[in-house]
């Protein structure tokens, strides 16, 4: 089985280690491999990212599919092109917003999502609107008031946060399973999930890009991809792409 | 009051005779203009299609607030570009599927949607779920089972089609109100409103560039605009734009 | 363009100075009057004052239509008259309270209502309910401890209150929007909006005469009343009206 | 243990036989008496039959506390002034509707209301609403296309129909119990609920009338009336009633 | 009327006094004997309670309808073996918890359950989601922070901390009307009631006991049980019961 | 990794096919074995043949779990003692019903459930309001009218049967995925893919089995297991097992 990972940034990475920390999220025996963007934000906090990421993510998701791949992932907690790209190729596409919740579902009645800053709150909860669950599924998303760049070079701080956060959550407003909404975040995921354990909260943790992996994988495996009904094959017609006369 | 209608469209159109069509929504004393893309696919209808027309669109929404405009409307039943759009700029900007709905929504308490062609279902209730209202307000999506390009050359079969799908939803599904989903069917919205009165339908039918334009004007009047925590003003970053090295 | 606002009260208003007050919410070229009742409570706080009020209210609407205005306005948070009042004449009519609540959900995600005082919370929440909306786009109602007949004379403590209220709405519960939940409080609006701006809240703030108002007159511009199979033309038949023998 | 029934009509009725029917509804050992209306139109089918009635109801609802009665019912498939005199009152009041749909819904999960024309739909499909109970415990409401004066006079008629949709509602959109939308059906409720058994359907046939006097009753016997923070006291205030001058 | 009352528990209670104690929410003239169970959990606090407890329920559920009982309560505020139990008889079978929350909606707009500790909150809250009630008529569930095996023994520490919470409910969370989620807890019921109204707030207090066997003897009157369709008969089929071999 | 099968049945099986056909489910590595009841129906048609199936799984997950296995899946089309089991034990335990809606939503947006005969759709109905997902989510249930005894025996009938319903939900109800209500049917799973595929539904068909499995292998691979807080762990206390003296 051979994934593609998309990270919707254009961030100068070290990708020998970020292909060796998300290693651990893939089963034996599949391979992967890591693709930036050449276009749009450096980096995806709002809509206005979102739109401008997602030309150059579409052309890679129908780069994967003509590679052979088995599947592609967009690695944020978002949807980004995730519904484009799904009319566009037959492998499966996945992002890792709904992935991590469908997942955490199936654990708890109850979660909270917990994120950088404020500002992504109303985005977040439209895309919990558009997976129509109940309101009373999900307590008040959190926020660590961080920058996402912030996030891996004040590692501490952000698990320091992160554990506030969902102590209040889980005292506050009775959740019952913490969300990391954010993919840089699950650097401390396993720091943070025995800190939780260590105060006596045994309850799920759930990783996005470990939950989105997983999932992806399971569809693999099953030979499943998404409904064509739901994500219509396009009709051919003419385009003129962003930069060409 | 000066608006900037974008067309989601590459087609090559008749700008004055559209100009002409168009200037029977605004009220007197307002001045528009109209802008076709420059990029992105012939039509808009897939997610696909709405994803390659955005970033075009978001450029020409910062022009507009750049060169004095007062709001902009993108003229399709849809919301492409707007959560974006809102983001970027501090005049109000409008899409034709929300403002339609709660247009309609004033009216009457069970709405019916009548658009093209089956593949667009899908998106339009995904639309319907953002808004969070209850399905119980709605009666099933109908279909003329048209290519958007055949409406306004085949107008007479438009016009029937639209008919017998209103009575059905009428009829069947208890529809009270008539939202048609796809804005070159405002080409027939006359004559259709004229036959389902003389048939008995004393109902609403809501035309999407009627409602949009008119709420815009509204906002416009009222000196309101999108909330901008729920559309927070985008932080300064690298950004690389389509086409750029 | 003629428009009959009837006010569902019986107070001893300087009509000339509520004229001049609601004449800046009409378009140029609209024409309108303000009624006020000859039956009923002296104001409307309560389920019991809606039904007193309501037969008065249903013989103006009537003559509004014969007297041949184009809309009638019921000028109070509320929806008083509005669904009978639609099943008797074939103009629109139109409350403030379902007017007001449809034009904020066009510009924000999460609204909160500011009205007087506790007692109406239960009314105004079911009348939410009526129009079906999820909870999840409500932040709690809110109040400002004040009757409706103080509101005017103590013009400045209503500001400070509802400056307070709306801060505390937008920090504690996360409202996206603040709606006026009276309509004597739309004396105050400009200041309150201009409060929220200088404090960094960049928001809506609707006020429901406006909201309602510009509506009305956008129907009208349509072409578009109330469904007559959501709102059906009554049967003839024996009424022996109040007081009569 | 004493109780006021309202009838919501001022049709001339035959009040011997009116008692002699009702009786059988309710306890050994409960008192009741009839009253029907002095102002409004002779039959409640419309939203503005119910705003006529109401301001005459509530002078009873009050005259019954007055006189010592333990609890008020209007007696029709509604609530009519029921929220307005709930505050009016300290006894308990209650209308058909709620009651019927409450104690159907401890018997099976997907309820059928069948009631007799269509125009009467959009005003039963809101109070559903009002109760803000999931659109999916619920079939499609049906009727008999009768109008209510001819309920009595053409019992076998309307027993027939009822038993033909009551079939249409259980094959063909799966309800799991009948509830007689309409409080003059009753007259035929035990010959139906006999043909439905022998067709082999058993399930809850439940009768408004049954419904309500049975729900006050046990209000009663448990010292419950309605919440006054829901329905709060009414604040003293001038009011001028209709035909007073 | 002769009714079975199944208490879920194995605890050795004095039988005289808890049928001196139930008497009081019988109507006169109703028969009832109370069964304790011979297998299962000392007391029901849990899934695993109630799992382990319902083959026992079962067996005396049938045997209620072959000694010709005219309806069962299974005394608990839950619905322990309700379903099941109602696919094995053809007399009504009544749990506590919906019968409550169904009498609780006749009387007010938003409740409140308190029940004891919070390990139970999760359970009530999924009660809450098969009755398709919308979350907003629900303050979250409170708890007094006791056994169940404390309240009856430590009785003014519960009356206390009831009314605590109750308070708490009404001024921070707007409840209209209290819910005592625990059997135990009825036995401060009056004290409770009276100590809210001498603070001044009037609203319902509701006792799942007296809720349910009123409940059920308003269907045993009405000649209703379940649906037949909602828990259909069951097919004869090959079981071993346990302990057999 | 170590998993253990409950199968909810008292039938006679050829455990090595049964093991054979499971093994496919499975990646490489895991080992599992299945465990059939000694008590109970026996099979699970109804809510009363859970409740009689429900103690004896129990005892099995706890030994599941003394003997080291690292999760456990009762495989049903249910969610069989899962919330009791959850309880009960600290490693994952996993139904089928909710593994495959959760499977289904991250694949289409409209599902269509297809089981065996009508009386197990209010069950299945029940299960999704757990769920608290919006009925819009759901195409309704449909069945092949056959008894889960004679889909293994007439696996051209029920392949034909599932085919022809499958269509109509697709066609009629507009379901955008199809999943096999009753673990039996996976018997044709793979056919009746091929065979909507050859007829141009190029959808999901998700198989219970496959989808349960994934779904705890994923769990298991990720470290997670069912909230505590959810599923709280039980009090130490006295219990009396069936059969016991």
């Amino acid at each position: 089985m051979k994934i593609k990972v998309i990270y919707p940034t254009m961030e100068d990475l070290d990708m020998q280690a970020e292909r060796d920390f998300m290693s651990k999220y893939f089963s034996k025996g599949t391979e992967f491999d890591i693709q930036l963007l050449d276009y749009g934000s450096i980096s995806v906090e709002s809509e206005y990212d979102v739109s401008m990421a997602t030309p150059d993510i579409l052309k890679k998701i129908k780069e994967a599919e003509e590679n052979g791949y088995d599947g592609v992932i967009v690695s944020a907690f978002d949807e980004i092109a995730v519904r484009a790209g799904r009319e566009l190729v037959d492998i499966p596409v996945i992002g890792s917003f709904d992935a991590t919740i469908l997942t955490a579902l199936g654990l708890a009645d109850k979660l909270c999502i917990i994120s950088y800053f404020e500002e992504v709150i109303p985005q977040f909860e439209m895309r919990l609107r558009v997976l129509a669950l109940s309101p009373d599924k999900f307590t008040p998303i959190r926020v660590v008031h961080m920058l996402v760049e912030e996030i891996i070079p004040q590692k501490e701080k952000a698990l320091q946060r992160l554990f506030e956060e969902s102590v209040k959550a889980i005292e506050e407003d009775k959740a019952q399973c913490i969300i990391l909404g954010n993919t840089e975040m699950t650097i401390v995921a396993e720091e943070l999930d025995e800190k939780l354990k260590d105060a006596g909260y045994d309850i799920p943790l759930v990783d996005p890009n470990f939950a989105a992996i997983q999932m992806l994988e399971s569809y693999i495996r099953m030979g499943l991809k998404q409904s064509r009904i739901t994500y219509a094959p396009l009709r051919e017609k003419k385009l003129k792409w962003y930069g060409d006369d």
